[in-house]
């Protein structure tokens, strides 16, 4: 085990109606005037928002707004945001939605208390200090885990695709609500599904040794998100399946599974650049590319993914041949991302191998650097994305 | 799953020599004058005390010192440590040790801002409102959890103990070298052990349904421990090993593996009287109390019970009679706990089955009201009690 830090400050406030202490809430963090940031019509239309609005109202807390945030968020409503909040000097950011929602809120909370451009930091062109607005959420999409996560992740509007990653943009509270993810389509659960899982298995394929209870804990979610996946799939309504899944999806990312260990994020990396591209949703990029890089390295570490595959995956153990046993778990999570509706291919999400070399270029060209387990080049990488790209099942 | 809050802002700072930052950390979270509380000659001998009152010279923070916290720790060091800090105007706690040190420094935060008497508030005569100074932590025994959670047991000097909870006391940040626990003797190691799977077990044995994930997590601690303990009553220095449990027993009473259902403290409250009255060591009084109030209670809830000792203790599962599964993962879990060195009744601890009306006095005679899954009043802690005395092995 390697030393590490763990520091997860946020409140969560998990349940049902618990959006109705958003006021409350705010309050308690010292909010004066806030920006709620949102998506599209669906918070409008479903009433939540104003459920929010009006919990903010009586409270007394100001308020401004800024919708239309999409999947993949773009640069431009950030910057949007941040003029937002400095012409009316807004103190605290309130995102109401899921992963692109919230990260937008983050980076307008990086940006707005910034001299420079944000956008010079997300892509590492300049490392400034950082002292970003506080910020609070709304859950309604169980996936990316920014509820309770460092990190934020924000897309040019030409496509490049990019994360940055800060303690200080830890949300002060969360609110979850599972049944507010119950009108989510299909699609998009299993999205958010797949999306969970590769947050804890980029942690769980690691070279560190000694790490027992972090590989069983991550085993633990797995196979909860196993269990409850088809029930949401076949019963949108199911509040307590959607709460197991939404509970998982914040511990899947607050880094309670990655610690004290060397991660491994090379599926995120490579996906970035399919949804850059292609504009496919974040989850389903993962479903086809993360069964790949596990496909190209799991003869690195035979006895990791043996273990997965049966710990996971209920493959009973080939003592003989435990490369056919994570062989066989790696099938066994194609499987179940199919069941639940996800792609497993580029065909899938009408990605064109022709433009591997695009997003190898985008990735660093001949410098990528990539892998943990097993080192990975730009020759590695173009065999990964022609696994995924020519899976034919 | 019920409504729940999750809070543990905590900053565990994890691994080799991470106690020389002790005086970083302190200078972060905004401490000028420090009270560092320690235990008995241990912390000076082993130099840790050196160590860590050497990082605070090395920031320039001034300190002041109060040692010879003993284990269930007295009112009378609390007092003692509330005239230090209003004396000589200190703003922060600083506790070097295991739970006894953290609740003594968790109680002098919380009496050093307070009009009346500390004690009021754990024995519930009052219920003032609280506001504690800062703590940081400087961990060196993986048993009571202290070190992340909210709470505070103290005992007065006529033997009663009583407990006191409060997000409020929450540390700022914990340091948690398992280098430190290296030296401990192997009974205090194994009472460790028996704390921190009380405080899973205590958590475990619920009435709420549909509470998946959390039993899948607490399962996972509690699988994590069995393997790793005997390592580590066999060869101390088994750092890695040492390293396991200790973040075990964090996230055992962070509330990680709690939230979302209704808990059951009977163990704990029973064991209480327990160490009042004999001071004998918590984890070993729990290790008496524990296995009898399941032995007592499985048959309320047999699935549950069948399930631990199937998920746990690698019992096989007896469809044909789940009542003979769960027995049999009671037996195993005394089992262990001999193993490791625990006392298994009454006489293993020098208590006496003649003083169990004065036990049942303390927990409030006729008024009693324990369990959860099983609602348990004065003549069902009694049976508990004499099942713990006359176990037999």
């Amino acid at each position: 085990m390697e030393n590490f830090e763990f520091y997860s400050p946020t409140q969560f406030v998990f349940g049902k109606d618990t959006e109705n202490r958003a006021g409350e809430l705010l309050k308690k963090y010292g909010a004066h005037k806030v920006l709620v940031v949102y998506g599209g019509k669906s918070a409008k239309e479903s009433g939540l928002l104003d459920r929010v609005l009006d919990s903010l109202k009586k409270e007394g807390i100001e308020y401004f707004t800024l919708g239309g945030i999409k999947p993949n968020p773009r640069t431009d409503k950030v910057y949007e945001g941040i003029d937002i909040v400095r012409d009316n000097n807004i103190d605290f950011i309130l995102p109401v939605g899921g992963g692109s929602v919230i990260d937008t809120a983050k980076a307008i909370a990086i940006g707005s208390n910034l001299e420079g451009d944000f956008w010079d930091l997300y892509t590492k062109k300049e490392d400034y200090e950082i002292n970003p607005l506080p910020i609070g959420t709304v859950l309604t999409i169980s996936a990316a885990g920014s509820e309770g996560s460092d990190s934020t992740v924000i897309q040019s509007l030409d496509g490049i695709k990019r994360g940055y990653h800060s303690d200080k943009v830890r949300p002060k509270f969360s609110i979850m609500n599972p049944e507010l993810t119950e009108t989510l389509p299909p699609y998009q659960t299993a999205a958010g599904i797949a999306d969970m899982m590769a947050h804890i298995l980029e942690r769980y394929m690691t070279p560190s040794e000694d790490v027992l209870l972090t590989d069983e804990l991550s085993e633990a979610l797995l196979r909860t998100v196993l269990e409850e996946a088809p029930k949401v799939i076949e019963n949108p309504n199911d509040y307590q399946a959607r709460a197991n899944i939404m509970w998982a999806s914040t511990l899947a990312h607050n880094n309670l599974v990655g610690v004290g260990k060397v991660q491994d994020w090379t599926s995120h990396h490579l996906e970035h650049e399919l949804s850059g591209l292609y504009d496919v949703t974040h989850g389903a990029g993962l479903a086809v590319i993360m069964p790949a890089v596990m496909e190209y390295i799991y003869k690195s570490d035979v006895p990791r993914f043996a273990r997965l595959a049966n710990k996971v995956f209920g493959i009973e153990m080939n003592e003989d041949n435990p490369e056919e046993t994570a062989k066989q778990g790696i099938e066994a999570f194609r499987k179940f991302l199919k069941s639940i509706g996800m792609p497993l291919n580029f065909k899938d999400i009408n990605a064109k191998v022709e433009d591997i070399p695009i997003m190898l270029e985008s990735l660093g060209g001949d410098n990528i650097k990539e892998g943990a387990i097993q080192a990975l080049d730009k020759d590695d990488i173009e065999a990964i994305y022609k696994l995924a790209a020519n899976y034919s099942y």
